[in-house]
């Protein structure tokens, strides 16, 4: 009697796993579908929330509907943990963790006011919308743009730790020549302000307004323009080197030993030998 | 004798489709050159109006003058469906639509006042441009562009996508650090100038102020620097992928060995030395 | 007599004509560099004569080395007349009228005042450097970068001709959602603020501040951040392509008929069908 | 006896040579982990000491502190000096100029006050890092970045001297256009804000009020979008180029045929069949 009890509640367990976890079937779909929804909604509650004049109108409104969905999170935060079979898996998990950190700041706001805001980090979950969508070409994408990114990673990193020594260099400078009048008050604040430069950002809040200060600005900025070069042409290569495998892959299989040849003047098999017959 | 009416009609809509339609025609030619000047008239016309200055002094002449082309681009619109053999075709056509909605506006502003701004969308007929200039090298490379943003866009999707989870939390992160005094007033108008600062837009009407804000934007700056490389990375592969294949159209196959020969002024095999004839 | 005197003159024209045309002799790479400094000289002085502090202290001494610049000048294309062949050639070329319009305003500036201002077209007189940096690597360089950028002309007049279509509506859109008061005083304007926003360069003099306008915009700027990678792929592949052509370069010569053979793998010529031995 | 002491002296001078320039055994190590953390300390405090409040407070403490660490540089100098063999090579190296430039300011502000905000230079000794790291990996990245930039200087050269002339013409036109009541006060100012407008950096301290000058930024921005691609497209082939040369450097050659093998798991010629050894 115990073990059919048993029997029935892990054949519940496993359809609901089916249905939060799997994207397969319908009623896995409609799941994921208004999930996705729910997030986008709390994330955009969140944000109207510190819009003082919608908050000054709709406070109650908003305090109440966060409430709700913290609820629906929580009750999905502990049905994942339930219904899966090595919970552990799932609670160390990327998302795992970004789950319950999405509805940890509202029931922490009771002990320290204004945690509330840190509910913002639900955008997280809206990652998870990569995972809905797994269909192969597009997951396709997206690993090819990972891949891409982490290959050409050692290099961005190298580029940007002598970007930073160059800028403190240039900040020094800029603060000896334009001095605190122009707004370069600190060299801390002209690093600040020749990063805001090599990047091309130019707020303007801080401009050079002496003659040697406009010139080495503008020595700066044409500098600037050859280095925003650079990382661009670390990734391109990146994607281009991509894109030149995967043209290889209208390769032939070996007859004998299915390894795939990419040469297409191949007329032996580089693995086994064998002859490749011509069609 | 109605027949003959009836052909002779016929004739008069051919000849009156082939101006407007076809371009390979003197009189076609003229037409369209014509009518791309009307068009562009008629748009300068629309942004003129605006300037508070020239409107007080030219209202007059500035409403006739829309009037006037209104009528003709209307005139136009009616000849184009009398014309065609299949007006239904050209009605839920792209530009069918777009010549619908460009003349619109100016009938509504009797009934909706200041309904006649949407004149502007006229802009869009601009486009047909590209439909006049069918030179095949031309719209080749027209048809390349297309192509390079077809292929990229998913990959472009994601990107933004992405970029926008982004945003959203380094905005929630700003808005916590700046706090109202700096023009950081709620989070959506952080995200705003997150999206202005990672674009490298950098309008400088909101800046940071305190220190940690500044060193959080440095960051954020700098990753957009890395950033700015993978959309730019994605589209240039696409070309240098189109760029490649077209090179290797060209190739023939040798008759005897069936090797590729990629030269296409070859007149021998480079593998087994056959001869390549001629067509 | 007579022709003896010719004969003279004409060794002597010949002899200014290598030193000024020329710069393989001693004297004649001294002209050219002696040039190159006037030149710099002359820019330079248009440039700080119109700083006012500087214009106030020196005017006197300004306006004298202008004026002995170009007479300088003027002696120098008279002398470029002369002992020129044929004179109409050098007038009529780029660097012919350049040099005229380098000396005319000078001239001009007794009848029409403030014209003097005009001779900062001088500084394309400093093109000649590439002219006499006429070593063989450098200027293959230097025609490296125009071919690739003649190549992509067509794809980028393509892409400019779109991307002011897609200013002016979204110009006409900012105009309506943010009106007069946030500085979008008429649709002109808003289509400025529009390519200022498109090409990441973000003055900060106009900016939105309507919460829609604001949303508009982010769209603008991220459709940017998109868009720049357009050009930039085209001018990219376009020197990708450049380079595998060069990279080609490491090729055999035919024994038989010496023409080039690029496949690193060919065993037959493919223009005469020789066999190729293997060294 | 003596010689004695000079053989003691010699190991002595051999570990601390060990220690200070080598990083394979752990003294070495450590010894340039310190060094690094007391370099970006020191880095960090000529900056803060610029930062008014905290000079205010802390004026005391950031004074010892620096000394120290100059004497501790100072110290470290030295015994580069002495346990190197040819420590001439060493002074005269880059890091040794930079080295003796990073103690000299704060003994100079004996004499002169205030050159001691010269220490900053320091921060060029991060550089060292690199050579810390010398993973092979990392530096065969790093000297890809340097093999790249380094090919692409002649051509970025050339670019940089064509845009200037670009900007003084532009700069020269927009001072004619705008007149100095919108901030364009003299021609130097004018090609600074050229700069700032086409590099896309767009400070907005200088910014078009006419309609005609807007129409000419707006020209100059759209140029620039194209512009910013010549840098990016020269940098991005180089790296491109680089990769497939990398690609092709791990090839083989068939023993018999002497084919050239790209794939590295390759067992047979592809072209002969013949069986190719592992080494």
């Amino acid at each position: 009697m115990k073990n059919h009890i048993k029997t029935k509640y892990e054949i519940l367990r496993q359809k609901i796993y089916i249905i939060i976890y799997g994207s397969n079937t319908f009623a896995g779909k409609l799941f994921d579908l208004i999930l996705l929804g729910v997030i986008l909604l709390s994330v955009l509650l969140v944000m109207l929330e510190t819009v003082e004049q919608l908050d000054a109108k709709y406070h109650q409104f908003l305090i109440i509907s966060e409430w709700i969905i913290t609820v629906v999170f929580t009750l999905e935060y502990i049905m994942r943990i339930i219904s899966n079979k090595k919970p552990l898996n799932y609670i160390l998990s990327f998302y795992g963790i970004v789950d319950l950190i999405s509805i940890l700041p509202m029931y922490l706001s009771f002990f320290i006011p204004g945690s509330r805001m840190l509910s913002v980090i639900r955008a997280l979950r809206l990652l998870r919308l990569f995972g809905i969508l797994n269909l192969v070409h597009f997951t396709g994408q997206e690993s090819q743009l990972k891949l891409a990114i982490k290959a050409s990673r050692t290099k961005i990193i190298v580029f940007v730790y002598f970007v930073l020594i160059v800028s403190i260099l240039l900040g020094a400078i800029m603060y000896v020549v334009e001095g605190k009048e122009s707004g370069f008050t600190s060299i801390p604040v002209s690093i600040y302000w020749c990063i805001v430069t090599l990047t091309t950002v130019g707020y303007g809040d801080i401009a050079p307004v002496t003659t040697l200060g406009q010139i080495i600005a503008s020595f700066i900025m044409i500098m600037g323009y050859g280095i925003i070069a650079v990382p661009t042409g670390i990734v391109t290569a990146e994607f281009a080197g991509m894109k030149n495998k995967d043209k290889n892959n209208d390769v032939k299989k070996c007859p004998s030993c299915t390894t795939l040849i990419y040469k297409d003047d191949a007329r032996y098999c580089h693995h086994c030998g064998e002859k490749i017959c011509d069609e």
